[in-house]
């Protein structure tokens, strides 16, 4: 835990200069735009210890993977996020000084991440060891208006002496990634003009090709230096303008840098080095406070859409807003190819793109705030993925059209290289499942089902069928060596949570079968022809399956069990471990963490949430209660599944717990590891646990529920959900619940059990 | 499986040139002297399929570890067996074309390890594609009279032209190993001058210093060219002589190329050159013939002490006599810092020295067949070891001294990289222990306990008491999250063998303390004090585990089970498994494998082995009956075990039949996989499944005991038997066992069951 950032209602902000917390600085201030993102490195030179960081989404690497002598089937390789020309540089010399905060006398420091605009800005005054002090302000975005450009304006003011001032902004393809010093690029052109160069590179493996180019100008004292000629700089792999002016004491000079930003996956390759130097031309006219506004104005929609405002407590606001800001920065939705990568644009610790994550936390999030495309979009992403998922299978020995689909993935395969995660980890099939059931009770878009999910859902339920084993000394279908959602258990057998939602899934299909049968029978002939459905043998062997399927279950206790053997586990809670030894996966081994009863995080717990309508409020209790002490929340997806289900037992002081915990995360660092980079996926769980847990929201069959409670910290909190096609803003206060509905007709709408109707333009209040 | 090896009694013979074969080829006829050894590529260029190897014990190179993020204790590095300095190269260029045989017409080809003198020939015809066809024929060995020496003759008849030949013998070390093409050398000095070359290298990462020196000279048709001066050739990272000449149809021309190689694990650095350089010169002046001499006669007497003989089964005899000659080229015991890898010098597939086979293969065969100094050697290799493996276990969270040795090591620390077996194969701690009672067993060298092994022991029984779990809901001791030997399980909880293994230790250890307290007082005192021994807690704790611990069992077929669960899989045999499906590790997904019944290598029946004086002959083929059919052996450390265990129940063609599996692992490459190197450590099994196995030897309170049976494929064999100063030879025929004995005294020994003394220089007879 490490807490620095300064309470605001919209913006993150650090003052006073640590170089300790840089690299977490780096993380938390990140920015993005959907297609591109960086961590937030300083423009100048720095050489304390950093993270440089630019990625663009889609580009990646393949590694080899180092499992591969584990039989067949194993991945090809393993994917890596790769860090991408570094665009943002700006090298300022001050009398033949290299300005480099590390080493300079940093007299303030204030960095501010402007959420409600997406906008970074940083200033500062600084002594240099040569004794010139300067002022610096920069101020930088990623337009989400035009995703391929960006723009910095970077303003230096001498403080105490007239002299020499060089500024090189520049563009630099010798990147490597954080653990490795290769480069994994291949520079194909450079050049370098007056006010502007390019860079035109390709990875060394996959061909991904990137150009990234820079326009510049220079204003001394707000006026535009027209004849002012840079000198031409190209090394190896770099191309800059090299600005020298002499200044005198008390004056300004500003730089002003466009960058275009255009890739293979959206470009003919031919073109691409013309294309980006024009978008870079093209910021250059509109400006820097044109290309503001617009790109502002892209946010205030997003805002509209999404925000949640909490009254009287400034921290859980700010934690909100910060969680859905990297939510909205890291996938916009606008392309069907890509996904929400773990930590988006922030770091490089997760390879692939698409994880369970995506369908678990953040399809719910995007699903009520957003066009409802955008969660179809991310449910047809894994429809395009369907034949690898297939293939994936059968190289691990299943049949008949079974899909597994890969834990991590970019382009379909697996590329996650752990056998117990990539091929025990399986509960991610049924996440998949389950947000296709979850989009639909939302949306009642039953065509979904005909024109794609029900063949991943049959693949997924032939999958199921064929993991679990009949056990002849039970008598009942056990499902042996599988990873639970709580990665501190490997190779475990009859998890309860893969158990009942690889049941579930068999169900829910053949549910879904017949709906489709009965709905739209020339679809299901279609997709019956097309999979080889056995109608009489398949459904009846999953009726089978789901009728004798063994839970670990405790008699005593009277609660399922994550796993057989669990009870033989030294039994401890979390308040038992010291806190030197917190967080346990650094500094316990894995030998003992895994003996151990410690819960990584939600796992049979995530099973009751889920299928939580089938439960009654004692049984949640008696799990939750038996759980949650075990629970060490060392994954981010943890805590906001523990505060749902604390608010829907009502312990608010424990769901408000949890949800500090959750959206916290990364801006208070709770697991000493912001510095690779925030925890993107999670951010939707922060959401969920506002809008599922406090306010109680649950969709059954098209039909909107409410139950709001509120934490005592708070005055009152309001949150927007888009549900198919109303507009609905919810205030909670200690006293009322309003609903106010702005949209297509009347909304049925259950709260705290009761029915009502909202036509349109109209507001429901309710005493508490 | 692949069988092209001639049958010989003496030696390894392949005939014809099969391109297919030459990667296992080289790995079958490598050389080795203890000190360095060699695949036995081609002295000339071979641009076929190939894996380059030559390798020098002791020097290795470390590896980022993988699973670094896997919390605290885990590997600091990976350990990789690394190719070292080809020395064996000459190149050969016939009127401008370089001699390939992958590219030339071989009319005859024929290799031949002469395994009774360590000695590789290779002879063949072949055209190249400019029509000039020569026979070729090559000698070399690597001197076990002089470990640091070797010698290459290589000889060339020009059969249908004459020309221009030109022969160029040099020393590369432009070498990687096969899995990168990253040297991982530095190149410190070359020279090259008249008939000799010199290279000094040193690894990039722990600073290795290898010097290899060469001096040749060359003869036409039996006569020494005194007047030829080569051409000095140096490249990047090679050196060579290049002798040109014009040869007549008909004529021989020869090379003789002397070796030295000089490392700073035996040398100061700055001499390294001039050592080198000294000892190929000393060959060169001794001769070929001379050199070859002496390096036979080392032989000879390895096979006096060692040689098994068999009558009437060439393939078996030629197999054992295989095992007997590898294992001795692979470890001499005349260094206290080397031990048994696993592959030897054959490949590059064991990254680390010291696996747990050396105390439960190997330390039984040098037991028997070497001097007593060799295997106690071997243990002192781990009792220098402890303090680290004290670290190992604290890293881990383990308190008190406990030890846990690591799974693989060349130093002593962990280096094996597979949170599943380094964290979890834990049994290897019991190996050790077991090793120091078998080595007591039969020597009754108590002494060792005194000086070293008693602190090993007490290291092990407290790592082992900490390591278990009391289950509240068993009311027993549990051994969670273990990797039995069968590793096609993993993470598994009450593996039998593992749990019966641990408790032996802590009762025998208790026994020992017992001993040394008695024997020799002041000794125990010392050893108390130095590891702060709790004598009233410690050993009442140990008891009172050995009296609770659970072990999984079926009641029903009465059997102990290898793990909790086990009943819960899929029942089936090996021979249900499709041909094309094995190996399973090659042809199925470790998913599908972990899942299934089938053991890799013998588990639960290595325990029955270990501690077969405690069962009676019913329980021992109860488990055999139900384990052996679910056993593919797919290690070849298993068939060995089944072997001796079929042998003790009588079964002799179930033994021979596991026998033969064992003895010709290699030689006929059942599990397709010896092209990547030999499995060495296996072939002590080979050795023990005739000498435990067939002749049924035992010992007990230093008292030797024999059984044997003979397999009728046979008409008799014989063994040697190094035991407490007596030589011993046992003859088996069916009608009667000899047993002679040249030594020390009398020698009393139990034969089915009978007891005899035997005076030194008698035998023996008894009918069967």
């Amino acid at each position: 835990m490490n807490r620095y950032i300064k309470a605001d209602s919209w913006s993150i902000i650090e003052e006073g200069f640590c170089r300790d917390n840089q690299r977490s600085s780096e993380s938390i201030f990140s920015l993005g735009n959907g297609k591109m993102g960086q961590r937030a490195n300083f423009e100048e030179r720095y050489t304390g210890p950093s993270i440089k960081g630019s990625y663009i989404a889609g580009i990646y690497y393949p590694e080899e993977s180092h499992e591969k002598r584990r039989g067949a089937g194993r991945p090809e390789y393993s994917a890596r996020a790769i860090n991408t020309p570094n665009f943002i540089g700006i090298d300022v010399i001050i009398d033949g000084h290299m300005l480099n905060l590390f080493i300079c006398d940093v007299k303030s420091f204030r960095r501010e991440l402007n959420m409600k605009e997406g906008v970074l800005t940083r200033s500062f005054t600084a002594e240099l060891p040569n004794g010139k002090a300067i002022e610096v302000c920069s101020t930088r975005f990623l337009s989400m208006a035009d995703t391929e450009c960006a723009a910095i304006r970077y303003s230096i003011k001498a403080l105490n002496f007239s002299g020499k001032i060089s500024m090189i902004p520049y563009i630099d393809g010798s990147i490597t990634n954080k653990d490795s010093d290769d480069s994994m690029w291949d520079i194909i052109r450079m050049d370098v003009h007056n006010s502007e160069a390019t860079l035109h590179t390709k990875t060394k493996k996959l061909d991904f090709h990137v150009a990234v180019a820079m326009r510049s100008s220079i204003y001394v004292n707000g006026t535009k230096c027209q004849d002012i000629r840079p000198e031409l700089i190209k090394k190896e792999a770099w191309v800059g303008n090299r600005y020298n002016l002499n200044i005198n004491e008390g004056d300004v000079v500003c730089l002003e840098k466009y960058v275009g930003v255009c890739t293979s996956l959206n470009h003919h390759i031919e073109t691409l080095f013309s294309k980006s130097l024009e978008q870079a031309t093209k910021c250059e006219k509109r400006g820097f406070d044109s290309m503001l506004c617009d790109h502002s104005q892209v946010w205030a929609l997003k805002w509209k859409q999404s925000d949640i405002r909490i009254e009287g407590d400034i921290e859980a606001q700010q934690a909100i807003r910060y969680n859905i800001f990297l939510l909205c920065q890291t996938y916009t939705g606008e392309d069907a190819r890509l996904n929400v990568r773990p930590d988006g644009f922030t770091g490089e610790r997760a390879g692939a793109t698409a994880y369970w994550e995506t369908e678990a936390y953040c399809i719910p999030f995007f699903l009520m705030t957003s066009p409802q495309d955008v969660a179809r979009q991310l449910l047809i992403y894994r429809y395009k993925h369907l034949e690898q998922a297939i293939e994936n299978a059968s190289k691990l020995g299943f049949t008949n059209g079974a899909a597994l689909y890969p834990m991590g993935t970019i382009t379909g395969e697996e590329c996650h290289d752990e056998w117990e995660i990539s091929l025990e980890e399986i509960h991610r099939n049924g996440a998949i499942a389950f947000a296709i059931h979850n989009y639909i009770r939302h949306t009642l878009d039953y065509k979904y089902l005909d024109q794609y999910g029900l063949e991943v859902l049959i693949g997924i339920a032939r999958f199921w069928s064929q993991r679990i084993t009949f056990s002849e000394e039970k008598q009942k279908y056990v499902m042996l060596g599988v990873t639970g959602p709580n990665e501190y258990e490997n190779n475990i057998d009859n998890n309860w949570y893969t158990s009942r939602l690889a049941c579930w899934c068999m169900k829910y299909t053949i549910e879904c079968i017949d709906i489709v049968k009965r709905n739209t029978p020339t679809a299901w002939s279609r997709i019956k022809t097309k999979v080889a459905f056995d109608e009489a043998k398949e459904p009846a062997l999953w009726k089978k399956i789901i009728d004798n399927m063994y839970y670990a279950y405790n008699q005593q206790l009277n609660i399922f069990l994550q796993q057989d053997g669990y009870m033989d586990k030294e039994q401890m809670f979390a308040t038992d471990i010291p806190e030197k030894e917190l967080p346990l996966n650094q500094h316990q081994s894995w030998d003992r963490i895994q003996r151990s009863c410690f819960i990584k995080q939600a796992d049979t717990l995530q099973g009751i949430y889920l299928f939580e309508d089938e439960f009654d409020t004692d049984t949640i209790a008696r799990h939750f209660d038996f759980y949650e002490p075990r629970t060490v929340h060392e994954s981010s997806l943890s805590p906001c599944i523990h505060s749902i289900l604390a608010s829907r037992l009502g312990r608010t002081d424990k769901a408000y717990e949890m949800y500090l915990r959750t959206s916290r995360l990364d801006l208070d660092d709770y697991q000493n590891e912001v510095a690779e980079g925030c925890h993107i996926t999670s951010m939707a769980g922060t959401w969920m646990s506002i809008v599922e847990g406090f306010g109680g929201k649950r969709a059954y069959e098209g039909r909107l529920y409410l139950a709001p409670i509120i934490p005592q910290q708070w005055e009152s909190y309001s949150f927007r959900l888009a549900f198919r096609g109303h507009d609905i803003e919810v205030n909670v206060s200690h006293e009322d619940v309003t609903i106010m509905q702005r949209g297509n007709g009347e909304l049925p709408i259950a709260v705290y059990g009761h029915n009502y109707i909202i036509n349109s333009g109209e507001e429901l209040r309710i005493k508490r």
